[in-house]
This record gives C-alpha cells, sequence and structure tokens, in this order.
C-alpha cells in the first residue's frame, strides 16, 4: 500500500478550499484521514447552508463519525487549511481525534488564542504544511469581497 | 402579548433535557427565544446521531436558523441547562446571539474554564435559574449510568 504524505492530504484539503472559493465562501478545507485512507472530505459552507455552525472542520467531523460508524475519531488525523477556532476545537475535543495538522495560522478567532487546553491532551498537533498556499487563497478570497 | 418570564422559557428548556433523558442522552436542553417566543427546541443527541457536535445548543442554534432564514441570532436570546461546552461557545460567538441563559454550571467542560472571551462581546450571560431542578436531572442520569 502506498502511504501519502502530509503533503498529499493537505492538498486534498486545499482542494476542498477552492471548492469553497468556487461557491464564494470563505475557502477553508478540511479531510479527515483514516488508516492512510480520506474518509470525509469538507468546505465551509455557512453561506449556503445559513449557518454559523457550518465550518469545514465541524461538517467533516460528522461525516467521517457516519462514515466509520462511531462517534469518537480516535485513529483519525483531521487536514484543514487554515487553524481551527474555538467552535471547531471544542468539537475536535470531543471527538478524541489523534492529530489536527493545519496549514495556516488564525491570529483573530483560532482555539490558539485561547491560552487554555482545547484541544484533548491526546491530540497531536501539527502546522505550517502549505500554509502559504491556503494564506493565498484566503487573501485573494477577501480582496475579491473588497472590490 | 403575554411576557413571559426567564423562568417559564428555561422551563421550556428543561422539558426538552427531560426528553434527553428518555432517549438515554445525557439530559441538555435548550430553546432559542425570538420576540417572546420559542423558535427552536433541542436536545442533546449526540448517541442517536452518533455525532459528537449534535449538542442541544448547535442543533438549536441550527434550528434557530433555519427557521429566521438568518445566520445570526442578534435578537435572539438561548435558554439552556447546563453552562455550554467550549464548543457551543465558540459557536454562540460566531451566532452573535443577545443573551445566553444556563441553569446549572459545568465546572469540568463548561466555556468559562477557558479565561479568555469565547463568548461575543456583545452576548449578555446569565445563570442558576432552575439551576437545581436541572442538577437533579443530570446526577440522576449519571446515577442510573453507574448502575
Amino acid at each position: 500500500m502506498e502511504l501519502y504524505s502530509h503533503e498529499y492530504f493537505m492538498n486534498e484539503a486545499l482542494k476542498q478550499a477552492k471548492a469553497a472559493f468556487e461557491d464564494g465562501e470563505i475557502p477553508v478545507g478540511a479531510v479527515i484521514v483514516c488508516r492512510n485512507k480520506v474518509i470525509a472530505r469538507a468546505y465551509n459552507q455557512t453561506e449556503t447552508l445559513n449557518d454559523v455552525t457550518a465550518h469545514a472542520e465541524m461538517l467533516a467531523i460528522t461525516s467521517a463519525a457516519n462514515y466509520l460508524g462511531a462517534k469518537y475519531l480516535v485513529d483519525c488525523k483531521l487536514y484543514v487549511t487554515l487553524e481551527p477556532c474555538v467552535m471547531c476545537g471544542g468539537a475536535l475535543y470531543w471527538s478524541q481525534i489523534s492529530e489536527v495538522h493545519y496549514a495556516a495560522s488564525d491570529p483573530r478567532r483560532g482555539y490558539l488564542q485561547s491560552n487554555t487546553g482545547i484541544l484533548h491532551p491526546k491530540t497531536k498537533v501539527y502546522s505550517g504544511t502549505m500554509g502559504s498556499e491556503s494564506e493565498a487563497l484566503l487573501l485573494q478570497f477577501f480582496q475579491n469581497l473588497r472590490k
């Protein structure tokens, strides 16, 4: 079995972010990987679904649990193009996910703003993979919005 | 028009918590009120929906936005039987809800554990209404679980 790299999976998340961009949504995408396989793909749909809770990570968590038939994502990894917000960090805590990989940081609303442990103590966090690609997409989105 | 009290609305939330209890779910219930009218009712369904994100507050936020046809709940009040967790606190931030009323405190996983502002600065918070009724229901649930 071919083992995919973190870059491969983050690029899959970035494809989701690009789909959000095409739909006029803030371009954030996520995939959840279990045993080297993408089991959930989602992008931000807050406008389309008229729902502030419809962040890419939330939709991916629900979708992955549905695929697995299990509430807890203990053997899963999240790849997301932007640092999760407090809501998504709280949801990831409940999911007990093994790893969180995010591309770009979000100094304004990222969960790291809060200085207490939001994620589960068992969850390992990695950041920066394809961060500049994700940032460029977000920047382009907000520049278009201001035009 | 008759104006209902906070106790009236919290009791409506408590009815939802009791429905959760009957379904074998951790008994937490919520209602969202807009202009003196309940526009959304929900209870915790994490077991039934096999989804860690299916807290009463999350389902109520989605339902209220659907009812209003508007993403932001600026003129709405949440009544919930337990202090919201970090995930729900983060969702309430995005919703820009006017008021949050919770019955019982959750010193273990309540959003107040985090010492940075999780809720929106415009959101007013009230606590304690029917707190002992909510606590008694939760206690009974966990005592039954241990039997």
